[in-house]
């Protein structure tokens, strides 16, 4: 359970409330009974669930269940607002979840949106989910956050830097690394020879060298490398049109080189309805891209479509059975 | 008249036919006689022009005027295909009507798509329509493209530029130029008192400082100076979500940092459907944002909703009586 100011509460309860859900996978929920129970009443949906303790053996196997940590009563939560309450119940829910999973008593995990202020009110270095997780299970590997719509993945090579740093911080090797996880996650999502476009970093791709050289020196060179090391990878590709062609079906990822690249496309397709997935770790992580919504939070009209796309995606990507192999727990 | 080879022939034809752009304008059109017959046979229209020869006196009050400069045979036309003579076709058209409006003999311009590797074939300088407008005219002023889509205008402080060199080239008066430009264009569109947003350049609009300060050192001055100079200008908005706010309708039109930016957006919005509008020249020159569409000419099936709104537009920011004060042309 995320943010308790926020529609969280209400999107877990409905999420509970989804046979789909249900049947994809055995869910354990970590939070507050009360809590939950006044998202069931706003979403009014009936809680068809087991409730334990901390600490107590969770079996879920008949029915979801909750790990009642017993933390916050729902007077106490002033809803609409980033509050430390709000942060400390969003921080704690998670931690429980993350070493959960480290501890292999569970194959995924899934929160409904978090508020970053309050999160940061109870924890100071709280940079982004990815610092979190690597913080709190010890991690030291390289994670990312990929964006998913409708099956259209976007990961970059760089993030949150100064856009003028973008250029010197690409070379050949980073960009095949991003491009090795980007691959590595889509197989654990169920792709079987995931088609990766790879974006251009000038206008026009450079235009063959007349509006800068880093595709012919660096992104070109970059695709070379991933292709004889057997990825199915093209470009590189002028960044505005490529999720056009994405968009029409041509590729299942885009691989940008800065932030706004892909996010400029995939918030103006619609990216709150999709999913934000944190790769690279043991285990998949997968949340609704939307936030806390914390004007429409109490009145029990969230939509529930990309919290139920980041549970099944979660569930799909833990099945051992859907791509053995290719495992994302297997890196 | 554009590329004989492409869609243009057929597309002239049926913007000819339609009584909403007859009404609009008094319409001179530059090419062949025979190549618009192949045009109008193509889009299954019939034509109600006059024709008169090159240097003869020209009246468009009744009913529309083709200048018939004689200089192509359809024969000689290899649909589909770049080739120099389809080139030396559309920048003669193109170059006559220039001079007819730098002559005040027209007040706006409009062409059907161009193949710009046709064009170099005839004109080796011929960089991008702007060069070549500023070449044929002598011009020496600032002129920018804006890209158009349904009411919703994009401009650009940068264009064709190595990505890596846009933050070094915005200065605060770069951006109140532009803004400047951008202003008055919509202005002479019809535009009372243009509410323009401003983008950031690095991700989350540099949140506060951390990913970039360009947005405190340069940006956000640049605004200020605008609003100080009367300007209804905003900003700086990150950039990935600035343009959903203003499909929303929240801005008449976005002023992006670099060319990307605003084309990632405007492409993923449908701009095909729009218009390139070329601005700071003593007149405004309009066109379809789409290509030749070599791929579909001849087959009467190209579309001439861009065609008729670049028109409809021309003619709007030609007109005196739209925005006597403002006209582009009092520049």
């Amino acid at each position: 359970m995320g943010d308790p100011a926020g529609v969280s509460p209400e999107l877990t309860a409905k999420l509970l409330a989804l046979d789909e859900v249900r049947a994809a996978a055995k869910l354990v929920v970590i939070g507050d009974r009360r809590v939950l129970e006044e998202g069931a009443r706003v979403a009014n949906v009936t809680l068809d669930i087991d409730v334990v303790g901390k600490g107590a053996q969770v079996d879920a196997s008949a029915r979801p269940v909750l790990v009642d940590l017993g933390h916050l009563d729902p007077a106490d939560v002033k809803r609409g607002e980033a509050t430390a309450v709000g942060g400390a119940f969003a921080t704690t829910n998670f931690r429980h979840a993350l070493l959960m999973a480290k501890a292999g008593e569970a194959d995924a995990v899934c929160f409904t949106p978090f508020n970053k202020q309050a999160m940061r009110y109870v924890y100071a270095g709280y940079d982004d989910e990815i610092r979190f997780v690597s913080d709190v299970i010890g991690f030291e590997g390289a994670a990312r956050e990929f964006n998913i719509l409708e099956g259209l993945w976007n990961a970059r090579v760089t993030s949150h830097i100064p856009l003028k740093e973008v250029a010197d911080s690409l070379t050949p090797e980073a960009i095949v690394a991003e491009l090795a996880l980007t691959d590595r996650c889509l197989r654990a999502a169920g792709f079987a020879n995931p088609r990766i476009a790879v974006a251009g970093l000038n206008p026009h791709a450079g235009d063959g060298g007349n509006f800068g050289r880093e595709e012919i020196d660096v992104i070109e060179p970059a695709v070379k490398m991933a292709v004889a090391k057997g990825f199915n990878a093209s470009g590189p590709y002028p960044a505005d049109t490529v999720f056009l062609r994405a968009k029409g079906g041509a590729f299942d990822a885009v691989l940008t080189m800065y932030h706004d690249q892909g996010q400029i496309a995939m918030k103006l397709m619609g990216f709150d309805r999709g999913v934000t997935m944190l790769g690279g770790f043991p285990f998949p992580i997968c949340t609704p891209a939307h936030g806390t919504a914390y004007d429409i939070a109490g009145r029990g009209i969230a939509n529930i479509g990309a919290s139920r796309a980041a549970l099944l995606l979660a569930a799909r990507m833990a099945s051992p059975a859907a791509e053995p192999a290719q495992r994302l727990a297997a890196g």
